[in-house]
């Protein structure tokens, strides 16, 4: 089947982070699918704290990191969202990030896979991005896929250590993209506005 | 266009309800769209406070409410979830309906509508309600469409008093029943589990 | 020093609950701190889905059941939730207890207690309970004392057999009684409405 | 009574933002009531995107704008935090300043602000903010202060043109004032860590 384009939205800029470990994996599940993922990482893709939107500068105005990105969201068939826990929620790298656009996210679903040094893999951040990401037009899919212990089972290549993860994982990602062709599928007739 | 077959799960059982109107004017309206809805009222489908989901029953055994509506589930292509606020949380009315239930709503989207007397609409139980219906299999539609005054703005007959509520209700409409026939055509082609 | 009146908000009705146990551990806990808890079960106290709220009965007609609970709430110093995760939020039953009062919870602080037979420890519950029982007039302590793998770190007679997760509940018990007194004393002066 | 030292947390760094309205409003009515607020916007206070916390820095080596909030942080009794509602949520410039410190916030309560142009106030944000508030170790009193229609609520020199929600706003601050007050008493006895 055709490959799906998935930017794959990471959010923490942390020099000691981890999880970037979790977004390689993801990236290399993905290629290993037959797909197109674009890892965006806030660290590379640097944006000010979120003063105007995409959308709100003159066509051709906006700032060059944001143009790339609307360039690649253009082309997006879903949206993988890679996120850490703080404080029970949502990293503020990742919300920038992800309030920076908005139609661009329309009538594609996203995906969350979590992490976090604890046996609550971020669970809860995972809770406060559902309302998010179907307010910006992107319903999540009902899996998500957590990485307890994130440390121990991602080494620093990205490699999976934990074979029942695996196996969440590739179920995971058949829903995935189920969703994604589903929707892939209707856009083909339009979209109600 | 093939009709979409639509419960509408209303979520309160107390006597001076007034969100009962809003359920009548969802059914008319999708009714009115060409469409089969068909209002579930725990008040008159009375299921116990959750102690086995329908499918823990063994076949055949669970009671009969629960046999008809896991009947009607089985036909269903979306669900449209209609709920009042209570401590800016869904009712637990609401949350038994669906609780009873799991896999007759995966592969379906859900879309909620929320009232309440006051200027808010009941949009804390919007919030509250995208994570449990992602985890129910159900994601909901971006959209949410709130009553803020419910009992100026619908009549106790379910006819709607405020036009710009109507335009909202249309774009609302639209984009549900583009989620609806996006996941029932994929399913044709079956599901990954 | 004087104990403290808790009441144990326990939240599942399911025939097979493991969570009992982590209930009778919080009761002995707190026993053996001194105070004076009730566990308040809804197998044993069995309230209607939510009609009418204790207040919305005249004086002395509200059903038995909601008047004993009414009157234990009345000597409250602070309030423990025990909660299960069902579909990434709160089961029913706990709803349902909660919402049929409100001023009896008013300044006095609560605490939870979440559990499942996963490693996230019911976590996400907590999450969804947080603005409820803010909204209820009782925010909940910082600490949340999570019971992961909930068969295995308590036994049937609501033993717990983790040294680390004992460790945690001492904390969180000395920052609830913190809490506790500090909103006992200052209820001495009067509240503002 | 001796006035509480209040910082107020907005979280806006839009450069067309009219929160900044209501800031400065509930900076004069802390005023007006005898205490000392200090409003903190992130527009002046400019904090990279989260990398380090505070404490993570060494003694004396963190940036001058996070050294500086630290120290008036230190002599807070209460934090007032006031949002803006992006996507259901808090917006990043919010979440970023939050995030910055952690055992600053313990043992004192929050209370929360929200607006929005639209009729609902932004309070999906202020559900949002509950667990967060909570897990930073400051838990929300139970009523928030909303302002919908922000634009016409507040005139640009932050005078309330509403006579309803200033009877709520009176409210609101004696029911702050009476946590922090309990908070701030039971502090001179100790805290558990």
């Amino acid at each position: 089947m055709e490959p799906l384009n998935i930017p794959v939205l990471f959010g923490s800029v942390r020099r000691d982070r981890v999880g970037i470990r979790v977004a390689h994996y993801l990236v290399a599940q993905l290629v290993a699918r037959g797909h197109r993922p674009t890892l965006v990482d806030p660290m590379e893709r640097v944006l000010p704290m979120l003063d105007r939107m995409f959308k709100e500068y003159p066509a051709g105005e906006a700032p060059r990191v944001m143009q790339d990105l609307a360039d690649l969201y253009a082309t997006a068939d879903a949206f993988l969202v890679c996120s850490a826990e703080y404080n029970e929620t949502v990293p503020p790298a990742l919300t920038n990030l992800l309030d920076h656009f908005l139609e661009h996210y329309f009538w594609r679903p996203s995906a969350i896979a979590c992490y976090s040094p604890s046996g609550f893999g971020g669970v809860r951040a995972s809770v406060a991005l559902r309302p998010m990401l179907c307010e910006l037009g992107m319903p999540s899919i009902p899996s998500v896929l957590a990485f307890p212990h994130v440390t121990k089972v991602v080494d620093a290549d990205g490699t999976l250590l934990d074979a029942g993860l695996q196996t969440r994982a590739d179920r995971f990602f058949a829903e995935f993209e189920w969703y994604a062709r589903a929707l892939k599928a209707q856009r083909v007739g339009g979209v109600p506005y």
